[in-house]
C-alpha cells in the first residue's frame, strides 16, 4: 500500500480550493523542500528574495515554468512549525482558470514536488502534533457541514472541546493504571498501592460520563446527518405534493448552494439551522402501495429509522377511519420514541373544518392543503418543536462520529470487566490488562494509541488539499 | 441601473474561490471600510491587534458572528494603494465548506459589506489606475483560457504588451493632433505647425500597423476560441467513430478538467496547445444527408466558418470518383485558403493499399482505420502541421478580442479619411475632428476614453469575486 505515512520527506502539492474555475484558486505545497523548489520557480517582483521573506508575509511575483510565464501569483511564506501540518509551507493563489491551476501543479510536480493524497496535509498536522486525531476527522466534518448545527459540532471538535475531555478521563485512568503496575512490581510484597475503593469510584464516575456520551451519540449523529422523517400514507393523499411544497417553501435556505444536486435538495432540508433528511420509503415519493398492504418488512424497516413520521391522510377520513389506521400502525411500528404528527390534507375540498380531529386521536394534526400551499409552514414549525434539540445543544460535548462512538463502547465494556474483577478480587495482572485495553480503546479516539490502518481509514476520507 | 461606478464608496465582498466545496475557500473584502468591519468580526489569536498588522502578513484567529465563532481563518492583510483593487483590501482563507462560506459573506454583509457586482474588483483596479482597460479584459481571458495559447496571449495582454503598443501609436497621434490644433488657435496666419509630410508618413506608417493588427484578429480569434475544424463526408463513412476515435486519442488533454461537459469535451481538444474546435455539420455526427445531397446553404456556410476540413470517404472509393467529388466540392466552397485533408477510412476492410491516391488527388491523404483507432495520430499530426500557427505566434501581439478589432477598423477609418482629406487639401479644423474620432476609438482599446457602457459591457462578463 501506497501509504503516505511513510513518504513523510516527500514534498507534496494540491489544489486546495475547489475543482473549477473561478476569480482566484489556491494551491498547497508543504515539506522540507518547499522553499528551494519555489526558489526555483517562482520569480517575486522587485528586489525581492523568497529565501529573505519573513513567515506569514504575501509576496507577489512571476511563476515560472522555465523561460515561460505561466501566471502572475501571489505566495504567502509559512515557516516551519508556524504553518497547518507543521513543516515549510506556500499557499500559492493564482489566477482561477482550470488550465492554470494544473500548469502549475505540474510545474511544481516536474520540480520535485509529489501529488498529495487526500488528507495528506491534515495527516501530517496530525504527525507533527499541531492536532489529536480527533481534532483532525472534525476538519473533514467542518468542509463537509451544511447546516448550523453540524458545523457547531465540527467547530468545537476542532477546536479540542471533545478531545480534552476524553484526554483527561484518560490521564486518570492512566495515573491508577501506573499504581495497579507498581503493585505488580511488588507483587510479592502484596501491598496495594492503587485503592480499590478509588478505583471503584473513578469507575463509576468514568462509566457514568462514557454513558452519557454514548447516548449523546443518537442526538448527535442527527445533528451532524440530519433528523431522518418519515412522509406516509395512502397513494393520492398528496405526500409528493407536500414533500414539494415542504421544499418549496423553505427551498432559499437550500437552492442557492450549487453543488447541490436536486436529489440532494429533495432529501435534505435545512430549517432554522437543523438538518431534517428525507427518508425514501416505498410510500414516500410516487409509490402506490398503501401503508396497510406494502407488506414489506423493508418498507417498516425504513419508516423505523425515521425519528419523526407524518402521517398524512385525507381530511375527509371518517375519525373512526383514522383512528384503527393509527393504532395499528403503532402496534406494527412499536415504538414509542418516535414522534408522529398527523397531516390531514385536502383542506381546500372540505367544505367545514372537523374541529375535533386533535382531540380523538390525541395526536397533533396540522390541517393543510397541500396543492394550495396552505399552512406548509406549520409542518416546519411543529418539526423543529418536536426535536428537543438544536443548535444549543450542539454547543454540548456530543459525539458525532460512529467511530468515536465504536471506542466509548469498547471502553465502557473494559471498564465493566475491570469492576467485576475487582468485585470477584482477581489479580492485578488481570486488572491491568483490562485497564490497558481501555486505555488502548479512549486512545484511538485522539489518537494517542493509532496505527496506520486507523489513519488510511480516516484520511482516506479526507478531500485531496486538505 | 445599479451601476458599480458610481458606488465606489461602498466596501465590497465576494467569495474568490471557485462555488463549491474544498479544502479552503477564499473571501474578498475591499473598500474603505475593510478594515474597521474586520476588525468588529475577526479576532486574531495571541496579542495581535488587526490595525498593528502591516500590509501583505497573514493573521490566524477566528471570524466572529457576535459571540458565536464561524470558523477559524487566516486573513491577509492589504493596505492601500498596494493590492489588487488600489483599496484596502483583505483576504479570507476560511475552512472549504460552502455552509462557512455562505455564512461568512452573511456576517460580512451584516456589518457594512455590499456583495460585490461581477467584476466589480477588476473594474475598481482599473478606475483606480491599477491597469488599463485592455489589461482588465485580459484578466477575464486569462481565468477562461484553457489551452497554452490562449492563455498566453491574455498573460501577454494582460502584462500590459499590447497596450504599451497601442498608447505609443496614441501618442505619436497625439502629438500630431496637437500641432494641429495649434495651428487652428493661430488660423489667421495661415501656419503649418504640423508638417503635412510628415502627416503622411505617420498615417502611412500607423496603417501598416494597424492593418497589421487588424489581420492578426484572425488568428488571434483563432488561437483563443479554437481553430475550427468540420469534418464532412459520406453517410456511413465513419464520421461519428473518427470523431470519437480522435477524441478518445487525445481524451487525456481534456477529461481531467471538472466542469468540462460532455459536449464541451465532444467540441474543443486541445492537442500539443492548440485548441481545436470541431464545427457540428448537419453531416457531421449523424445525420444521413451527403455532402452532395445536402443542398443546403446553411450547412454549406457552416462549413465555410472552417479552417481545416477533414474529407472523408471509404478507402474503397474508385479514384475516380474522389476526383469528381472533391473538384465539385472545390467548385462550391471556392475558397483556396481553407486546409483540405482526406481521410480515406475502412483500411481494415482493404486488402491492398491504394498507393496511388496521393497524387492522383494531389491532396493530403492519411488513411485511417477509424473502427479500429489505426493511424488516428497521424490525423491529430496533421491537424498540427496545418495550422502555421501555435503557442510562438502567441508570443506576437495579437488581437483576439472583437471589441479591439472594431475599434482597430473604426481608427484605421477616421486615419484614412485624414489622408483624403490631407489630399483634398481640406482644412486643418476638418483634419483636426478625423484626427479626434482616431483618437477616440484608439483611447477606448486601453480605457483612456470610455463610458458606462463600455465598462457595463466589459464586467458584466466577469465573474463575481474577480
Amino acid at each position: 500500500m501506497n501509504n503516505p505515512v511513510y513518504h513523510k520527506e516527500d514534498t507534496i502539492c494540491a489544489l486546495a480550493t475547489p475543482a473549477g474555475t473561478g476569480a482566484i484558486a489556491v494551491l498547497r505545497v508543504a515539506g522540507s523542500h518547499t522553499f528551494s523548489i519555489l526558489g526555483k520557480i517562482f520569480h517575486p517582483y522587485g528586489d525581492t528574495q523568497l529565501d529573505a521573506v519573513e513567515s506569514h508575509k504575501v509576496v507577489l511575483g512571476k511563476l515560472m515554468d522555465g523561460e515561460n510565464p505561466v501566471d502572475e501569483v501571489l505566495v504567502t511564506k509559512f515557516v516551519a512549525p508556524h504553518s497547518y501540518t507543521g513543516e515549510d509551507v506556500v499557499e500559492i493563489s493564482c489566477h482561477g482558470s482550470w488550465y492554470i491551476q494544473q500548469e502549475i501543479l505540474r510545474v511544481l510536480m516536474d520540480n520535485g514536488c509529489r501529488m498529495a493524497s487526500p488528507g495528506e496535509f491534515t495527516l501530517r498536522a496530525f504527525l507533527n502534533g499541531k492536532m489529536d486525531l480527533s481534532q483532525a476527522e472534525a476538519v473533514a466534518d467542518l468542509i463537509a457541514s451544511n447546516s448550523a448545527t453540524s458545523h457547531t459540532i465540527a467547530f468545537r471538535q476542532m477546536r479540542g472541546h471533545f478531545s480534552k475531555r476524553i484526554q483527561q478521563l484518560r490521564q486518570q485512568l492512566l495515573d491508577f493504571a501506573g499504581l495497579i503496575e507498581l503493585e505488580l512490581d511488588f507483587s510479592e510484597e502484596d501491598v496495594e498501592f492503587a485503592n480499590r475503593d478509588s478505583l471503584i469510584d473513578l469507575l463509576d464516575t468514568m462509566s457514568t460520563e462514557l454513558t452519557l456520551l454514548i447516548e449523546s451519540f443518537a442526538m448527535g449523529n442527527v445533528l451532524k446527518n440530519g433528523i431522518p422523517v418519515a412522509i406516509i400514507g395512502k397513494p393520492n393523499v398528496g405526500k409528493s405534493t407536500l414533500l414539494n411544497a415542504i421544499f418549496n417553501e423553505e427551498k432559499a435556505l437550500v437552492s442557492d448552494i450549487p453543488g447541490t444536486t436536486r436529489d440532494t435538495i429533495e432529501d435534505v432540508l435545512v430549517i432554522n439551522g437543523v438538518s431534517f433528511r428525507f427518508i425514501d420509503t416505498a410510500g414516500l415519493r410516487d409509490s402506490d402501495d398503501t401503508i396497510e398492504s406494502m407488506g414489506i418488512e423493508r418498507t417498516y424497516e425504513k419508516i423505523r429509522q425515521a425519528s419523526i413520521i407524518l402521517y398524512m391522510f385525507d381530511a375527509a377520513t371518517p375519525q373512526e377511519e383514522i383512528n384503527e389506521t393509527i393504532a395499528e400502525f403503532r402496534e406494527k411500528i412499536d415504538d414509542d420514541e418516535k414522534q408522529l404528527i398527523l397531516i390531514a390534507n385536502k383542506i381546500d375540498l372540505l367544505e367545514e373544518m372537523p374541529h375535533n380531529f386533535k382531540s380523538l386521536v390525541e395526536l397533533e394534526t396540522i390541517f393543510v392543503s397541500a396543492k394550495r400551499k396552505e399552512n406548509i409552514n406549520m409542518i416546519s414549525e411543529s418539526l423543529l418543536r418536536s426535536v428537543s434539540v438544536g443548535v444549543e445543544e450542539a454547543n454540548q460535548s456530543v459525539v458525532a462520529s460512529s467511530r468515536h462512538y465504536q471506542a466509548l463502547i469498547e471502553t465502557l465494556k473494559s471498564l465493566e470487566e475491570v469492576n467485576m474483577g475487582i468485585g470477584q478480587g482477581i489479580s492485578g495482572d488481570l486488572l491491568s490488562s483490562d485497564l490497558k485495553a481501555a486505555l488502548y480503546h479512549l486512545g484511538t479516539i485522539t489518537g494517542e494509541v493509532t496505527n496506520d490502518e486507523i489513519l488510511g481509514n480516516i484520511f482516506g476520507r479526507f478531500c485531496i488539499g486538505k
